[in-house]
């Protein structure tokens, strides 16, 4: 062993002179790979002054080296660590477990991304009979140093040595019912005493053999943390958020400081701005007489930060000047737990703070106005996915529901689903496309799968930074936390609120915003749009190069596309206007006629609904382009359903037996000789798109007609259509030769019919891996290329949506197969490859293409990115993703 | 009008100083393009001193020009024309229409690429009153001259006036009748005078006014020729032999020579081989006092040309001798055809004769021997699809049946087929999937549609180079022409042959290598393969790079396309071996298996059943590599019809109302369940291929150990067995990753568990259009690249097979939007460029990365170019298109 301050080679690793262990004034911001977020952070507070318990961090790069080796340390990782706790001995004048002076420290994880909650912590690790009866004496609070021994052998034994949680917890509850006492702080010194015998011999009891030196526990509990890198629960966290898996946690031992040291002490967590409005103001909480866990788990409902003032005013002081320091210093939000030891303040850890959508666009436009960031450094610091949040329905402020009860208005937006109980069943209802509230006494890392699946949380426990209020927060769900009337009753899956009783059959709503619940659905109407939001979206306008257009097929989604920044109609899908209800007859008339002159006299009647779609939504867009393209799907999609229909002829059959057919029998014959006649066994590869419109021009001839006439109509009206007539599904330039030739023909025709000169033009979707192969020659007839990248995913990965994302494809995702859903983010090696095949080969011919998307990749952030990179002209995505686009076309032309 | 030997301008055209016309003596061989092979031939043999009548050709490009012009003809065209009629004039000291020495000339057709009988010919123009007395009166043959008149407006009546056929037949039967006589020739001068009278009126009475100038016959004629090349059977016959719509045709206009000028005239066709069997023979056949119209209508029956030696000693002598110049000349065997004018023999046609592919081996075999060619120009002879009909089953020569009646071996092989009456219904019915045999009196041009989707071809008229006997020839479909006992009743539909009436109900064998037919269908065998076939492909073998193999999935399988020349196994599906009858219910009990110990438990069952095809495989196979598909089809493919099931159901359900549910209908629910669980969108696109070996591990280990045990069996028996084991569908790497660790774990477990040592190699299917994009990451867990084009045509195209070809995609080919079926010839833009990329990127990442192709496209020669080009090392087919492959392989080797 060594007692020099920097670490010295003892083992014989391929490494030797690696150096794994660093002070935390021996680090800075810079080095978060190498010590974690946490331990960078801890560093660079010590380096500017912020008071920080003392403490070293062991490198992400030891844990990786132990996970490569099956668990192995490398050889002189222990001798480092062992070096670096001589001089935290040193300083603070301590010994870990010594009978006098005690030193107690905290063993955490702390990884490059941040993982809340996701992996292990060891606190007071150092505590033994002696250092128990040190403590004690030191600080002449005897209570306070039995109850710290209870809660390490507690978390070490869980943590550590793998005891379960349930078996310590069932001991102290027992105790507290044997003594007819309620909280953890009504146990006397001895009753604690008692724990500490009792809580060792449940131990053993587990087969857990607790070692009796500090440093044989310390070495235990770093290896641990190294584990807990790869629990499940951090699995799923990492696969949810895109962490690599190879990046290894480093681990930092510090100084315990007491935040239930007694009545001068207490801990807390606070934000330097509100998370949830961006406000700011103070916002935060503590509890007095606890340790941090008692705040993030949610048992113990904390106090407002406001009121530390009055409690703990010296402490309340300094909290104030290191709140400034930190913001300045970092120039962002911050996210800060901190502990007051005997009125003296400790921060543990700071970090840029999670916020709301909301908050992000308020935090970002003020801190642009305090000159404290610039513009493009305020674009970085919102997340586009974010957005969508605001854009989440709230209550129709019409409706007159009384809440049931009230909680913690904890994630903003509202929710209405039935209620589940359990996260299982949130995932599997979720997943089956039921819309569903999780309700639970309080969540834990465990319960992620459920939120994911969740229209909305409900908790009966925690704060505003409990675990449930942050995750919700950070995926844009509702929740409603710390609604203290709820007693939930798990096992009978029921929720008792006052007197009424609700089961797995009841339907709530949540507002997330106010906090109020709700028996019943209510209606939801959608948010309003901010100044923040205006202003910070008018800067990513700005800065973008990519154009960002909407899919709307009616007049009032294409307004809402225009209020939400959209620059044109990038996808307007006719055959969706076919599906209404008054509709629907006239088109199966059109399909099932027997000759040209009755399909011709079926689309006559739909000329004119079709002309009135177009005119509202040229009106809606007056001065944009309008991109509407002709019909799609497959003509059965229309009809009834082959199984449906045949078991209807046979049901007829079988009661008409031995008399003579029914009128009803024959129609429905008729009808199912229709419906096989148009089966196919692929749809998805079948008469559809372009080879439907070449099959039968006729349909194609009344939808360019009823284009042209609600554009020669608009524009008699004073405004300006600008018409996009776009060609699906071409594989072959031929296709789209003979296609464009009828839409001219027919455009040209109700144009010198009208005396009306108007430019139109004439494109294609790419959405078959051929088209992109041969989009040279595809181009020579096309005025534009909309890629279709779900049809393109669909034949480029030959992977039906329909089927897949309830089978293999979900399989796939959770084996880690596929790194994402390529129909949710585009592949970038297969079908984004196509793009750009599409587009260089489309240029070759035209150097002037417009090209875009409307997929629904045209709202993924992630695949913004690439197609800017491929050099797009536009992309087009839901109206309510619209903002979402433009803020990450910005940020995509930020990172070059 | 000029008299000039060399044509100038009198018009006024964008190039007036073209040349439209040239005279025999002007041309060459080489001036196909120009003067068609027709002119060209007749330009060469004139040029070699072959007797040939005088005359000259309208070129092509008049032929070009005047539809491009709507039909309007250049301005100088019929100057020139007329400019070298005066000159034939002059060298024949005859004159068109005269009244002395009258000049008759025929106007035929002749495009670039052979389209017999698809165009119009007019004969005998010239012809008036005046001069058929000149005629008469030179040729003392008052008969024949008045007969050529007849024949004259016959012709040029319905050709160039549109009258309608039967018009004129009708009067020549009526007069027949009327004489008591049945053949032509016994009409007498004045029954021939009064036909002339009459098929005026005819003409007259159909609207049609015969001009009495014979130059404006000739021009109309020369229209009607141009005109021709746009009729209907012309462009289906270019659409089947894929020769393009603009190349026009040119027109010959030749001195009437006449075979049917007394009994020292004669006219024939002749191979200067046998074009059935190759064998240097005479073969043809001649009608003495005829004309060529005669012998290839099928009308008449001819004679063999053998016999002319005793009817006609002077020109048989003539004609050997003209025989043996042609064949030195052009090194090929010829197809002419003659007439004997008073004994002095005239070449009408020379032209590479079509030959069966028995005859194309043999000559080319000959001809090699003989010196005459060399080996590399042997293989170019002989085109690669006509080996198919080589291949074609003949009968099972064990069979006993009697046949009914025969005709003559018109085109050899076997057809079994129910009896069609017209092309039509051959054509729906064939397009339908049944087997047919079209029986007509004879076949006409406009019946090609018919011999298309017939099994066979059966006539009651004509003989060995009748219209039928020659194009079943060139389709390698059987034929039995000229069964003279047939009497066909075309409106009521029977044939009755002896005292036997056959209607539609019936089924007909035919052998076309014997010209037998028999009522009944009779077993048939594949044929045998000659020493020539051997030979010839021997050749082909030594020239070829591209390696061929078959795909087999059963050891009588592989031990053919052994026999047939395959050097390997491409393409073994392992899943046709679970539908056969035994296996289908042990596939269904894994299928439906409710845990995977049940599954296990069928699969167990499975494995000897697979390890025994396997087994026979890899003998029949021994030393040469097979490859072994992992189960591919999605599993509800082996269940029952959803569709069916559902009515299964619902039937129960009414006819148990009421009572409890049977054990019956409990267990049709059950599986109604299963298929409706298993029931795709888009199968083709769903849970499929290794989508369904990683859901179901298990059935890939069972695969993979039936073929190592089998594989260990074939070894210890003394063989080499060489295995492949292929994954199926693959779209990403980490798919075959996975995959290769499952199949490489079980496979070196069963070879460790045996203690044998045994090579084996994993690689992919490339089908999907990402596997190809990305194909350098996935090569890096692939031993070889096997490109599946059938579906990766269905993804690259966005084409559902089972679903076009029976729609849209038809249309397609027939409206030209496509220029061949893809999925019969690779699409050279789109999917043969992935196949390329793929070949690319996979060799960036392994430079010896082993590639093939399995698809169907390995077949067609076409697609098997494309394929060499691209550097593929091997193609694999269906065993009887193996030596076709090896063939295609050597001629794109040849062709550089």
């Amino acid at each position: 062993m060594t007692t020099s301050a920097t670490p010295t080679a003892t083992g014989h690793d391929a490494a030797p002179d690696r150096r794994h262990v660093y002070d935390f004034t021996e680090g800075n911001a810079q080095m978060k790979s190498l010590l974690g977020g946490k331990g960078a952070g801890l560093a660079e507070m010590t380096r500017i002054g912020v008071p920080v318990p003392d403490g070293f961090t062991v490198t992400t790069q030891a844990c990786v080296a132990a996970m490569q080796a099956g668990g192995t340390w490398p050889d002189n990782l222990w001798a480092q660590i062992e070096a670096h706790l001589d001089d935290l001995e040193r300083r603070t004048g301590r010994t870990l477990g010594g009978s006098e002076r005690p030193l107690l420290v905290s063993v955490r994880s702390g990884s490059v991304f941040s993982m809340p909650g996701m992996m292990d912590t060891i606190l007071n690790l150092g505590i033994s009979d002696d250092a128990a009866a040190g403590l004690a004496a030191e600080t002449g609070n005897a209570r306070f140093a039995w109850d710290s021994y209870r809660r390490f052998l507690q978390m070490y034994g869980e943590v550590v040595e793998g005891v379960p949680a349930h078996a310590f917890e069932d001991e102290l509850a027992a105790l507290k019912g044997r003594r007819g006492v309620t909280q953890d702080t009504d146990l006397t010194v001895e009753d604690l005493q008692e724990l500490v015998a009792t809580f060792r011999r449940v131990a053993r009891a587990n087969g857990a053999d607790i070692p009796t030196d500090p440093r044989e526990q310390l070495r235990r509990s770093v290896n641990a943390v190294f584990a807990s890198w790869d629990n499940p629960r951090a699995r799923v966290y990492r696969g949810l958020n895109a962490i690599p898996d190879d990046l290894g946690t480093a681990v930092n031992v510090q100084q315990m400081v007491f935040g239930n040291r007694g009545e001068s002490s207490a801990t807390g967590v606070a934000f330097t701005r509100n998370p949830s409005t961006g406000a700011k103001e103070l916002y935060g909480e503590f509890l007095v007489n606890a340790q941090g866990e008692d705040v993030v788990a949610g048992i113990r409902t904390p106090r407002p930060l406001a009121e530390l003032e009055t409690v703990l005013p010296e402490a309340y002081r300094q909290f104030l000047d290191t709140m400034t320091l930190l913001e300045s210093h970092y120039g962002d939000m911050q996210d800060i737990e901190f502990t007051i030891e005997q009125s003296k303040l400790y921060l543990l850890q700071t970090r840029n703070g999670k916020r709301t959508a909301a908050a992000a666009l308020k935090v970002a436009r003020d801190m642009v106005d305090e000159g404290v960031i610039d513009r493009e450094t305020a674009l970085r610091r919102i997340e586009p996915e974010q957005l969508d949040q605001l854009l989440h329905p709230g209550l129709d402020p019409k409706h007159t529901a009384t809440p049931v009860t009230r909680g913690l208005n904890a994630s903003p937006g509202a929710a209405v689903g039935r209620l589940v109980f359990d996260a299982d069943t949130a995932a599997e209802r979720g997943k089956a496309g039921d819309a569903v509230v999780l309700v639970r006494w309080e969540t834990t890392p465990d319960d992620i799968h459920g939120v994911v699946a969740a229209q909305g949380v409900l908790t009966a426990h925690g704060g505003m930074t409990s675990h449930a209020a942050v995750v919700a927060r950070g995926m844009g769900k509702p929740c409603v936390a710390g609604a203290g009337e709820l007693q939930i009753d798990v096992a009978a899956k029921t929720v008792t609120i006052g007197g009424t009783v609700l089961t797995e059959d009841d339907t709530v709503t949540l507002d997330g915003s106010t906090g109020n619940v709700y028996v019943g659905p209510i209606a939801l109407v959608p948010p309003q749009i901010t100044d923040d939001f205006r202003e910070v979206l008018g800067w990513a306008d700005d800065v973008r190069r990519l154009g960002v257009r909407a899919n709307a097929d009616t007049g009032p989604d294409a307004a809402k596309a225009r209020e939400l920044g959209a620059e044109g109609i990038g996808l307007c899908r006719t055959e969706h206007m076919f599906m209404a209800a008054d509709r629907l007859p006239v088109v199966q008339r059109m399909i099932l006629a027997s000759d040209a002159d009755a399909r011709g006299a079926a689309l006559a009647d739909l000329l004119p609904m079709q002309q009135s779609d177009f005119d509202e939504i040229f009106e809606a867009m007056t001065g944009l382009p309008v991109t509407i393209r002709l019909i799609d799907p497959p003509l059965h999609e229309f009809l009834p359903d082959l199984v449906e229909q045949s078991l209807l002829v046979q049901r007829l059959e079988i009661a008409g037996a031995g008399a003579p057919p029914s009128d009803e029998l024959v129609a429905a014959r008729d009808l199912l000789a229709h419906v096989k006649r148009l089966h196919e066994m692929n749809p998805m590869l079948g008469t559809r798109g372009v080879r439907l419109s070449l099959l039968y021009p006729e349909i194609c001839v009344m939808q360019t007609r009823a284009i042209i006439r609600a554009a020669i109509a608009v524009r008699a009206r004073g405004l300006d259509p600008r018409v996009e007539i776009m060609v699906p599904l071409v594989g072959f330039a031929e296709e789209l030769r003979r296609m464009r030739e009828v839409i001219v023909a027919t455009a040209d025709e109700e144009l010198a019919a009208a005396g009306v000169a108007l430019d139109y033009t004439v494109g294609t979707m790419i959405e078959l891996p051929r088209a992109a192969l041969t989009a040279d020659k595809v181009a020579e007839h096309a005025d534009f290329f909309s890629f279709g990248t779900n049809d393109l995913t669909q034949t480029a990965v030959g992977i039906s949506r329909d089927d897949a994302e309830g089978s293999f494809l979900a399989s796939y995702l959770e084996a880690g197969i596929v790194p994402a859903n390529p129909f949710a983010s585009i592949d970038a090696d297969g079908v984004a490859e196509l793009v750009r095949i599409g587009v260089t080969k489309g240029r070759e011919t035209k150097p002037g293409l417009k090209t875009g998307v409307c997929g629904e990749h045209g709202g993924d952030p992630a695949s913004i990115a690439i197609f800017d990179k491929i050099g797009l002209d536009y992309v087009s995505c839901s109206p309510y993703r619209v903002p979402l686009a433009r803020l990450a076309a910005a940020r995509t032309t930020l990172d070059g």
